[in-house]
């Protein structure tokens, strides 16, 4: 865009950068910011490194904490023989707004993909496997998207862990909850029918 | 959202005050930042601040800039004799992507709306009096938006500056272009008929 003062520019740049952020969207928060007093401004800037530099995995689950264990593992309430398996840590708030869950979790960092280079020991496996050695678990929930990629991992994992004697579950796929059959693509539709329940 | 750490949470909760960012698009900018390498979070952090810092209003027409004048006032090449009148720095952007303006701006800082206690000492409406009594002026163009206040607004200053023997125009209300005739409101679609203009 024409006429801008390149700081602002660069700011705009930036955030652009960021996810469901366009150049559009970026220019009206730019704008906003440089409208607003300084020091509101400081606080944004010093919340994200704040929130960069406090936050590290958690050394049980590997989900966000500030400190060695997450909140979710510390919580003596929840049910320590069920480990819902997912991908990145964001996928545990959302398993959490449903509010169906009392078990733990367990992020694997990413999905196996041979075409990325991305084998078994990149992502957190071992540390699952030792989990599931110690005794203590009834049910694994792999709760990986429902893609290529999250198939294989899912059945790679599956392997792994049938042989300890856990019981190796996955989330059901099918029709969204007040979505619309005619929406539906035919794989989604395909998948609701093979695995169709009784009424 | 629970079990987020409070540096996090707190993070979400200031990015959604920016404009277009709701709780959602919020928690999904704040990991994807936790997630990023703490170089990226700083380069963010720091330009906000240099932005905001660095950034001023043009001592001519009111625009953002990092110098004493904008580019714009600055520029040699641009109609001194033809002035656009917005609201905000930022409409300055969506006059200059049409393209079709090559003359100068004023930021007015607002809008006169008598409700919320801002009289037109509180606008730039006395630094545009004084441009247009340089004797410069061929036109002024109103560029407010089409409300209650900016009709108010452009009322007020038309009053004003037609003495000075200057030509006051309003930008036209009508049909969006590529706009639909069946999803206009009738206020805008009666202006089109109203303001109707020969083939």
């Amino acid at each position: 865009m024409a006429h801008l003062p390149p700081a602002i520019d660069r700011l705009i740049r930036l955030l652009s950068t960021l996810p469901g952020i366009g150049r559009k969207s970026a220019t009206r928060i730019a704008l906003r910011l440089i409208a607003s007093p300084e020091a509101e401004c400081r606080e944004l800037a010093e919340s994200i490194l704040t929130a960069k530099t406090r936050t590290r995995a958690c050394s049980i689950c590997g989900g966000l904490t500030e400190d060695d264990a997450c909140s979710i593992c510390r919580d003596a309430k929840r049910d320590s023989s069920i480990v819902c398996v997912v991908e990145r840590a964001s996928d545990i708030l959302a398993l959490e707004r449903t509010s169906r869950f009392r078990g733990r979790y367990h992020v694997l960092g990413g999905l196996l993909s041979p075409l990325d280079g991305v084998g078994p020991s990149d992502l957190r496996i071992d540390a699952l496997v030792d989990r599931a050695g110690r005794g203590e678990l009834r049910e694994i929930i792999l709760a990986l998207n429902p893609t290529t990629e999250g198939e294989a991992t899912s059945l790679y994992i599956g392997d792994l862990l049938r042989s300890a004697g856990i019981r190796v579950t996955r989330l059901a796929s099918g029709l969204p909850v007040g979505g619309d059959l005619d929406l539906a693509d035919e794989l989604t539709l395909g998948t609701a029918l093979d695995e169709r329940r009784e009424l």
